[in-house]
C-alpha cells in the first residue's frame, strides 16, 4: 500500500571514529523513502531542497519508484545542512553545524495524489509542521507513524504533545523517552507516554535493540543485530522507523503480532544503514539481502 | 544433577541511588548457591568465612538443601568484606572498600563428596584458585562454567588465560569481554575470546540482555526483562550465571538449544536479584514465580 513520507532531504557532513565525510546526501525523509522503496512501489516523498541539491539524487529517487512530485525545489535557496561528530562509543554525538536554509520556512506541499496515502511517516521535523500535514490530509491515513527528537521537547513541547496525541505510533529512542516523560525507568516512561495519546510506542535502543509498547498492555522486546562493523549511525533511526512502517504497509491487518515482525524489519534496515557512511548502506540492497538478514535475526533471537 | 559452587561468601555494604545498606550478606557463591537451590537438590557450596559470619545464614543454606560441608569457618578471622557505590545509571560502580580477610589465603576444601559433582560453577575468584579446584577434582565435571572480572585481567592475566583455557563456558560482561580481548566490537571480541579455549562464551549486558556464542559459530541474542524497578545490581551477574548453569543441570543433553533457554533462565534469576538490595530478591522465590517470569520473557521476546 502507499506510503507518504514527510521530512528533511538534506546535506550532511559526518565524522565518526571511522572517518569523515564531505557534504553527502542525508535527511530523514531521504533515508525513510529509500528504505520504504524496498517494501512498496507507491512511496510519495514530501520535502524541500535548494537549488544546490543534485538532480542526480532526485533522478535516483524516481528510479526507485519514489514519487517526488511533493519534493519542492527552491532554486535560489540552499538545502538544509547538518554536520555532526560522533563520540568514541557512537552512542552520542555533537552537532557542529545546523543550517536550516530551505527548512526555515518549510510548508509541506500536500498534493491530490497524496490524499490517497494509507500510511503516513512523519519524519523528524518541527511538530507544528508534522501536525500541519495531518490537517491537510482530507482523510486520516490507516496508520500514522512519527519520529521526533529531544530538540523539539525542549523548544516546542506544547506543539509536540499536540502532534503526539494525533499519532498512532511514536518512534523515539530511550533517552528521548526519558526526556519526554520525565521518568527514568523505561517501563514507567512508556506508560506515561502512552497516556499522551499514541496507541503504540516504539523505543529504540540503538545497538541494544528496540521495545514495542501498546496501549493494550502488550509488549515486545527485541535485541538488535550484532554487526561486524558499525561505521556511521546517522539515519539508523529513520531506517528503523521506515522498515517498521513499510513492512506494516504490506500487511492486510495491523495486529500486534505484525508489529513484532515490523520491529525486526526495522532492526534489519537500521543494521544495513550503520555499516556504511550516510545512505551508502541502504542504496544497493536486494530483497534477498533483506530476507537473509531478517531470517538471521529470527534464528539468533528465537528459542 | 549435582552442582559444585566455589566462590566468595561475604559481607557487602552497598549504596545505590535507591538507598544504602549496612553490612549485609553477599558474595558470589552465596548468590549462586541460593539460585541453584531452586533448580537442584544437590548443591555443594565451597568457600570460607570468618567467625563473624552469622550461623543463621549457614542454617538457611542448609534449609535450602545447600550442602555446606565445604564452607570453612575460620573462627579467629574476619569474613571477606566489599563495599561499593553505584553511579546514577547503575551500569557502573566504584569500589569503596575491599577487605580480603579470610579470602587472602583461601584454599578451597574439596571433599570426597564434591568429586561426584557433574556441574562446576567457578564464581569470581583469583584465577589460580579457580584452576586449583579443577585440579583437585579427580574427574572432570560434565560442564565447567566460570565467571571472572576486570581486576584479574589487570593483575593476573596469564593465570586467568590458563584457567579460561580449561573452562567450558566463560560468563563475563560486555566491558570485560572488550578488556579481555582488546577488541571493541563485541562480535570480534567474542571470536577472539573463543580462541582462548572455552567452547562457549556468554556476554552479559545488564539491562540490555545477554549474548551466547559457541565455538561452532552458533549465536543467540536475548534482551533482558524490562523491570518496574532496579534497586541494586549487586549479585545480578552471579544469579545470571547460576540460572544458566543450574537450568542446564536439569537437562539430559546440553545442546545449543538448551543453552538458549538457559540464557533466559539466567535473565529471569538476575531480574529477581536486582529488584531488592543484596540477596533479598532471591531469598523467597517459588517455582511458580520463576516459571511465570520465564513464560513472560518468552511471550515478550518471541514473535
Amino acid at each position: 500500500m502507499s506510503i507518504l513520507v514527510v521530512g528533511s532531504v538534506a546535506f550532511d557532513a559526518i565524522e565518526t571514529p571511522f572517518g569523515k565525510t564531505d557534504k553527502i546526501i542525508g535527511g530523514a525523509a531521504t533515508y525513510i523513502a529509500i528504505v520504504s522503496s524496498y517494501f512498496s512501489k507507491q512511496v510519495y516523498l514530501v520535502g524541500v531542497v535548494g537549488g544546490d541539491f543534485p538532480m542526480s539524487v532526485i533522478e535516483d529517487f524516481k528510479q526507485r519508484n519514489i514519487n517526488v512530485d511533493g519534493l519542492e525545489i527552491k532554486q535560489n535557496e540552499k538545502s538544509f545542512f547538518w554536520s555532526g561528530k560522533y563520540h568514541e562509543d557512537m552512542n552520542s554525538r555533537d552537532t557542529l553545524i545546523t543550517e536550516l536554509n530551505v527548512l526555515a520556512n518549510f510548508e509541506p506541499k500536500i498534493l491530490p495524489i497524496h490524499q490517497q496515502a494509507e500510511f503516513l511517516m512523519l519524519g523528524n521535523l518541527a511538530p507544528d509542521i508534522q501536525r500541519g500535514v495531518l490537517q491537510k490530509l482530507g482523510r486520516r491515513p490507516k496508520l500514522v507513524v512519527m519520529d521526533t527528537m529531544n530538540f523539539w521537547m525542549e523548544i516546542a513541547r506544547r506543539s509536540l504533545l499536540e502532534t503526539i496525541k494525533l499519532t498512532d505510533v511514536l518512534v523515539i529512542n530511550d533517552e528521548e523517552a526519558r526526556q519526554l516523560s520525565g521518568v527514568k525507568n523505561l517501563k514507567h516512561a512508556a506508560e506515561a507516554i502512552l497516556k499522551l495519546g499514541p496507541k503504540v510506542l516504539v523505543i529504540k535502543k540503538g545497538e541494544h535493540g528496540a521495545m514495542l509498547f501498546a496501549k493494550t498492555g502488550e509488549f515486545f522486546n527485541s535485541p538488535a543485530l550484532l554487526l561486524d562493523r558499525v561505521i556511521d549511525p546517522t539515519g539508523a533511526g529513520d531506517c528503523f522507523a521506515a522498515g517498521f512502517l513499510s513492512y506494516l504497509s504490506q500487511q492486510h491487518y495491523i495486529s500486534f503480532d505484525a508489529m513484532k515482525h515490523a520491529i525486526l524489519y526495522g532492526s534489519v534496515m537500521a543494521s544495513f544503514c550503520v555499516e556504511e557512511f550516510g545512505t551508502n548502506g541502504i542504496m544497493y540492497l536486494t530483497q534477498d539481502k533483506i530476507q537473509e538478514r531478517y531470517q538471521y535475526l529470527l534464528k539468533t533471537t528465537q528459542v
